[in-house]
């Protein structure tokens, strides 16, 4: 099949990378930053355009991997016309904003992905919505190339696991972050924290979390909780998020 | 050496079994319950006891895992002129608690313990500190043959290395039963967030997490904050996590 990738960011530097080593064709990249579309288009074989004029109208598929803020831009840069089918990647958008493509879908990675790194497409999840039963059943089929984990969900699920993951990855690498930032500004390596790191998510993927939960506000400990607030006493932002997710904890169950 | 394990809980079960493990001989349990305290009593070969009269004033080392409320209770029920060397496990408890008993120390581990899980205690982290360096020597050798990961780290530091814990541990579990919830509560099996959960981790443990941050809170990207917050409605709890987590990615490193 022949593409078009519409972005040349994270998901449209990974998804154009697999698209081209299961034997797809990469005809072009568009993209408003020229270097950043030259790049991809040399990785995958394709030429590349910055101009909307210049967007190829021959392909079988047009990706759109851009932003959410700059999806409805890229949707009306597109000829209603064209004969291919149009397919978004996000998780947070509706399948209904492509609704003046005849054919059209989402197909959407639940990873989080990053243009320098290699990703192992066997493992990711790609969640899969069409326009109609037919259109559904080709991207399906194409995700099948790509990985061993393809499932079909509507809009509104899709919003679940884009939530999900916002909660399982962002926040949970932004309280990491912390977490080192703790111990580094107390001389302590952050490799200490290496074991504690792996049993928590060991156990997490193999628990209800909520059941196996330890520490201060599963205990209802509020002796100890001070103590470490006063310890976080010079970032209020900190003390903010403690109070808060030990609140939760308490609550959790009860 | 001889031991008095005061407590029968989580830290005091897993240090009980790995003494005697070890080659420790545990002489007996103290604990309020006496239904635990036989059960730790019966796993690590000791006698087992819930009266303070009756604890054995002939041990080498006192080791207290009570929770840290119960700390203070525990120093006072101890004789001030016992022989042995008075041990308590705990992140957020000073080490001049226990300064009524001639020789005392610290060693806490780094790792959350549940007595019902089977512990690899060679990958284990115990921080020792010491109330004189020659009791300080004695504990960290002691500690050395729990495990291979021991250093000695002041109260001040210990209280760091909680307070990190909480962040690292307790507070990425509650949102990783979160994340499970929002899957559940749309149809979509949890196992669906494994690959993701995989990768935020192992990339935790050899990147800045900071530095490989995705999402819509570091691109900025309101609109997609909106749509989540929107779909959190009925749980007003979960936004606030998600505002105070959002915004604290979104000023990171600006």
């Amino acid at each position: 099949m022949k593409w078009v990738i519409l972005g040349s960011g994270n998901v449209a530097t990974q998804f154009g990378k697999a698209l081209s080593a299961a034997g797809h064709t990469i005809l072009q990249v568009y993209s408003r930053s020229k270097e950043n579309s030259a790049r991809l288009a040399k990785e995958v074989e394709a030429e590349s355009t910055t101009e909307v004029e210049k967007i190829n109208q021959e392909a079988d598929f047009y990706f759109i991997a851009v932003s959410d803020n700059a999806i409805e831009d890229v949707v009306r840069i597109l000829n209603e016309n064209i004969q291919g089918t149009v397919v978004h990647s996000s998780g947070a958008t509706s399948i209904s904003v492509l609704q003046k493509f005849k054919k059209h879908g989402v197909m959407y990675p639940l990873q989080t992905l990053r243009k320098e790194t290699k990703v192992d497409f066997s493992f990711l999840p790609i969640s899969i919505e069409g326009g109609d039963p037919e259109t559904e059943t080709i991207l399906l089929n194409i995700a099948e190339e790509l990985t061993n984990e393809v499932s079909l969900y509507n809009s509104q699920q899709r919003l679940a696991m884009h939530v999900s993951a916002i909660f399982a990855n962002n926040f949970t690498n932004h309280l990491l972050g912390i977490a080192y930032e703790i111990l580094e500004g107390n001389e302590i390596p952050k490799e200490t924290l290496r074991p504690l790191i792996l049993e928590t998510f060991q156990k997490a993927l193999q628990h209800n979390p909520y059941e196996i939960q330890t520490g201060p506000a599963k205990r209802h400990d509020r002796n100890t909780q001070s103590k470490h607030l006063n310890f976080l006493k010079q970032k209020p932002e900190w003390q903010k998020i403690y109070k808060i997710l030990s609140e939760e904890i308490s609550t959790q169950g009860t």
